[in-house]
């Protein structure tokens, strides 16, 4: 049974937590960039949904269908210009990745998930819960994934080649030549390309593109509303599987979650339906300026850094301070910035330190560790 | 890979989604006595912390811990006298459940899961899912579950005992010597008795018991409010698993959902600490009024059935007309009301039809069974 197997290894939470608890402990004040949790407002129509369903009938208090809320997958499928029966709406990204991953491995075509190093540490843990065997893929030295390098680890045990763009943490973001070879050598390899596009809106560089845009029955698309609206404790994502998974994918969802929760669908509806591109827009800017910002005062600490293309994160190294725990725990004392330990997603990023740009204080932050190393 | 041995099984909602659209369908009116969705109020504080949610800081719109809400968490360790640790906010008993069969098949101590016949068909859906075996113990025909037919099949393959009291489909409630011999069991073939008390409200017979009132590292207990609080579609169940086993549950639960849905969390909460004991008795006292109703009428059709001592259901057998679905169509077109058939809970019932009394039309469907069978 594969979660006996589980080593008590560090998933992002777990360690998240303690550097967060670190943080709040501290004897001083400390700008929290641990977190990928947006700090703007929620769209105003979502607040309203939920302040319509308080007063709903409770009939609309009942089960949801398990594949979700009948007119939040038509507004989804629209949207991403696909046949609604292949939408599941997911408690999540979350929930969404485990049911592609499980899609991949349940085919009996291969047990090998390929991995980006960096990593995202949810994918390798769901990975061993779900039985399959890991292989890593490095990525550039500025976050690039090189669809050669990927061709050359792919195989007949390759059972799905895991993306995430724009990406957790590396801040890159694949553009369409990408994704096409992706999705050929998923092909290929008669394997499955996952791509998990949660930071679709967050895209800087004009290039990002969705595996949706290139057709073919090998590729899962998973996606949630939690960074677009800002309610990652909303846990409403959506998968976009094809025709011959989806039915597999539905019986497990039912199986292990029945359904997700209503009032959180239903306000994502609603917010859908009436919120103006504009919302998007703005907090897409309000980030693209903190990266410039914090980017900025990079170059004045001295520190190597890539520039994100998309994404809530910035990896960071600084001289002779590499991206350990207790590296982490010393800038939070002393300089008064929390940060992630590099270490937490792989091996290719251990020197490097993850800041995310979810805080309004980007620029105090920046001053401080400009301070701190300059 | 477990799921892609999944059979075209039909588990209970598509069955329900079926027969519901059937009725739906119908060329006449029809009394809906398919589902298990409470037809009445929500508290009023579930409204009221819907509505207070809505007005939040934005902050609070992000993931909550993992394991759920801290005070929610601490409302039902000190409502259920348990360790708060031992606690995890799950999405619904949906999830509770699969988390619980999880753990007692990871433990490696057996692969089979003990189940009753009648089942609820989520079970050895679930068991399938996981990679577990099944086993099915006979309920004597009113429902109730022999410790000694129990032990009898119990064996060192034995990975969990799993029941449903207040049961769904059969009414059986089983009382505190039951539950005692069934963790003694557990226990002795080195197994789990794992108990699914998402009805433990609707006892009509004062002799509910809970398996909490055992002491034992060998039962999970799983639960939701959905059926308390009539938010079926809210998702807000929890686990208490015994103390060496909840760590691996946390991760699974992290691994599969991250987090259950906050808003549903939060207004569980409000709905916990602010309503009156007043609330969950009257509508255990309608429900028992609608058992006194209901089986009176099938008493003036001809009708063999037991009389529930909890729960939301009734079994029914009337002469010459079996459980089957042609059957079930048979009754919404030509008596105007729509049950389940027998044969979707195993191979116990097949001759029985199942009537879900969460309706206010319960009075007009008997009658309505009255004349057709009359």
């Amino acid at each position: 049974m594969p979660a006996a197997h589980l080593p008590g290894m560090d998933y992002e939470r777990p360690l998240f937590f303690r550097v967060m608890q670190y943080a709040a402990r501290a004897d001083r004040d400390v700008v929290g960039m641990v977190s990928g949790n947006p700090d703007w407002e929620p769209p105003a129509a979502l607040r309203d949904g939920l302040r319509a369903y308080a007063d709903a009938d409770p009939e609309a208090f009942q089960y949801p269908p398990s594949e979700g809320l009948t007119k939040l997958r038509a507004e989804i499928a629209e949207r991403r210009g696909v046949d609604v029966d292949r939408v599941i709406v997911t408690n999540g990204t979350g929930e969404a990745n485990y049911l592609a991953m499980a899609s991949a491995l349940d085919r009996g075509a291969g047990d090998e998930i390929l991995l980006t190093d960096p990593v995202y540490p949810y994918y390798p843990g769901k990975t061993e819960l779900l039985g399959g065997t890991q292989r890593y893929v490095p990525a550039d030295e500025d976050g690039q994934l090189d669809p050669a390098a990927v061709r050359e680890r792919a195989s007949e045990d390759t059972a799905a080649i895991l993306v995430n763009t724009p990406n957790n943490p590396t801040g890159a973001v694949y553009d369409e030549a990408t994704m096409r070879d992706l999705v050929a050598i998923a092909e290929a390899n008669d394997a499955l390309l996952l791509s998990d596009e949660v930071y679709d809106h967050f895209d800087y560089s004009g290039r990002f593109a969705s595996a949706l845009g290139v057709d073919s029955e090998h590729r899962i698309v998973t996606n949630a509303f939690s960074k677009s609206m800002a309610i990652t404790g909303f846990r409403v994502g959506y998968a976009v599987f094809p025709e011959e998974l989806v039915d597999a994918a539905k019986t497990r969802h039912m199986l292990v979650n029945v359904a997700g929760s209503r009032p959180a669908q239903q306000a994502v509806l609603t917010a859908l339906q009436e919120t103006d591109p504009a919302y998007y827009e703005a907090n897409r800017e309000l980030m693209a300026e903190r990266v410039e910002t914090f980017t900025a005062a990079l170059d004045d600490a001295g520190a190597e850094y890539t520039t994100p293309d998309g994404g809530f994160y910035v990896l960071a190294r600084f001289e002779d301070f590499p991206g350990t725990l207790a590296n982490v725990e010393r800038l939070i004392d002393e300089a008064g910035v929390a940060g992630m330990p590099g270490d937490a997603f792989g091996t290719a990023r251990e020197d490097w330190l993850r800041f995310a740009l979810v805080t309004p204080r980007v620029e105090e932050a920046a001053d401080r560790l400009a301070e701190f190393f300059g």
